[in-house]
């Protein structure tokens, strides 16, 4: 049961989003700009970045359901995803998204862990300012929404099916416009 | 020199708000519904969340620019904001105020952190379900603002004088209509 009395039978941070809608809007129109507008990362690498960030901060819903909107945009299936999770260097994403993710894993940690030769390295593959300008804003708005859903204890359904199913779902609806009951 | 080519003279997070404005938008309208709008939770009180999760984040601009919001609110110097930071317990805050600081302090660690004794000596003290709510997600977001701000490399100035001054501005201003550039 979550540490305060949210709205029942939602799962992860829908129950704090019904609870304080104010606080929702700018919270899913950060996540509509940085994950859905118009970018040279494509929706499926941004859902990837958010994936990474969230399983290094152990938040089991967060990782799983934007884990599902990534393999649903990648194409792949979620043991994919989850190879990713386990050691990014070992697969055969990109050297670019490979710098990125380096970089997300650093914020992670806190925002002092990046290093000039981190962002030299994304550079030299061909990462732009605004690509690791997005990145360094994904990971950090993760480190935040990971702190919402577990901070508030919420609670979250443990089949992952659950999470491969809704990521189809919110890949076409997107974070703006969408029934927190459904 | 920040990471990436950011708009110069700009402190801290401005930087990264005039590169990106599209991002800017929900970030400051986030700020303004936790840190201004209507809330049993004086302004004063929620920057001095907002800058105590700052300085355990370590990150010098946020801890000084929301310290100097704070100690404006709070009619007090930038000594007690200091004695604040470093031993919360030690100082004259209500309980109730010392059992949200316990659970900010948790959320920067992770969310995970959070137990449920310590929401259960917040509520003994008084606090309610939305006080917590909103300790919780100031904390977390100041996990996004910290990291943010810092993993850019972004540049701040060192003179604490300049963030008391600033602090009236801001308090003035709020944070949904101002000139970056001021």
């Amino acid at each position: 049961m979550a540490y305060i009395n949210l709205p029942e039978g939602l799962p992860g941070i829908r129950g704090p989003m019904a609870f304080r809608p104010e606080t929702a809007k700018p919270l899913n129109e950060l996540a509509e700009v940085l994950l859905r507008t118009d970018n040279s990362l494509t929706r499926g690498e941004r859902e990837l970045i958010a994936t990474y960030v969230s399983s290094l901060n152990d938040c089991f819903f967060c990782q799983n359901s934007h884990g599902g909107i990534a393999q649903h945009y990648l194409q792949c299936d979620m043991k994919y995803i989850d190879e990713v999770k386990k050691d990014f260097e070992a697969t055969q994403i990109p050297a670019k998204l490979k710098g990125l993710l380096s970089i997300a894993a650093s914020v992670q940690k806190g925002g002092k862990h990046v290093t000039p030769e981190q962002i030299s390295k994304a550079k030299e593959s061909g990462a732009t300012d605004r690509e690791i300008h997005d990145t360094v804003l994904i990971a950090a708005a993760f480190c935040m929404f990971n702190r919402y859903v577990d901070g508030l204890g919420t609670w979250a359904p443990q089949d992952r099916e659950f999470y491969v199913k809704r990521g189809k779902q919110r890949a076409e609806e997107g974070y703006l416009h969408f029934d927190l009951y459904k």
